[in-house]
């Protein structure tokens, strides 16, 4: 069962061409992924970080930019979990316009780390429940 | 009459001290100012831009960051127009965390644009009504 | 042969991990891209952009983070030509800090579009004789 | 006795009017701010930050746009010091492109802090005298 979630292309994101550019499409996908935290696990990313002094940055990604994010597009998100290991968890990101035309793919490795020290530990059992009811299907 | 939105205080907009980094809020402030268009003037800042061909750059701002934005805070900012002149308009912003603890104010003085020559251009009259329709009261 | 180039890791691209944050790892990619067309190809990326029309926009990208980009590390970088196509031109990245530590490595397929229309075009012959240029070995 | 640095506008600066989008210029201003430690107080930023939890927040802007940064340019960046206080200092600015159009003038107020706390403390001495080496003549 994945997570949807959306916001608007905002100014910030064109560059010259008028479209949005792509560092700061993973900077969107980001903001995403801390917004689902709540949904997926019940716990927000702030207290993750600021409290629990967990983290999940990134160490592989591969993705496929389909088509433009333009201005005054809306950017439906479905995210959900591919993998999910002892100390790593996979996302897959789909970006649709308000057309449901498809814009973006992307599957990204993330680790669990302590955030004092950035080694990886094991995912803590809270968590890995939740990432665990939102195994990605086939057709998301 | 001020309009009044909320944001959260995303997870990029953090520096090495774990407070926002300031040009991110200004930044911010930019996204707030997207999305006061409708309400102030009922046109949103994407149809100005792509079918009006209309933009307001900044080309003065006076600003005192008066606390710290942190991570799971959110920002409730209160837009204001302090002047309209002829080709000119001065937005003013504040922006209060979920406390409504002071943490920023900016005067920023934007210019009415043709954005093709980026030359300066009379503020189209429906505009101008908006905007006179929120000017600042002495309490914002 | 694969051209070469530095820069340090400046403030605003730290998160509150005191790292660098991973889309702006791509954003700092993209700076050495536009720097790389001039020992490359002979052209600035602005004169392609502003004069010839031209861009280069990522439509794919396969990417590790195998280190982190700590603030005052100097990233040097490594580019080079994977693939030359007709339409498309794949890129290779590898950053190392001033310890010669491997920090990230990036496959980013790229396709040369009309900056008008984003529609693909034919790579034009000097810029494919400066790419071929470049292959990457298997060493780097 | 000013600074003087320089960079080129990348492309990432740009927005979708193909000029540097206002807030990225803050960010310009900084990365100089932060490359001028060196040359004025004989210290790095980074040895300041990581070494000596000292930093210089911004508490107070005033700024003004005079012309558009565009791609292709050269920011040819004058940093100079308009007053050291007890804890804090303020800094001006003067951006001019290549052809040396003023682009950009501002002055910002910083505050020396603890970079744990964020609380303000005196300015060491060995910074102080760096700075007060800096100190902005009239044609500045």
């Amino acid at each position: 069962m994945a997570v949807e979630l959306a916001r608007r292309v905002d100014y910030p994101m064109l560059d010259g061409a008028n479209i949005a550019y792509f560092p700061r499409i993973f900077d969107l996908a980001h903001r995403f992924f801390e917004e689902a935290w709540e949904p997926m696990c019940g716990v927000s990313y702030p207290t993750m970080i600021n409290e629990r002094n967990i983290g999940f940055p990134v160490v592989h990604v591969e993705t496929d930019f389909e088509a433009p994010l333009r201005y005054g597009d809306t950017v439906h998100a479905t995210l959900s979990i591919e993998h999910v290991g002892t100390t790593s968890c996979t996302w897959h990101y789909h970006f649709q316009n308000q057309k449901r035309e498809s814009l973006w793919k992307s599957s990204q490795v993330t680790v669990c780390v302590d955030m004092n020290t950035l080694e990886p530990i094991a995912i803590p059992d809270d968590l890995r429940q939740g990432l665990l009811q939102h195994l990605r299907k086939v057709a998301e």
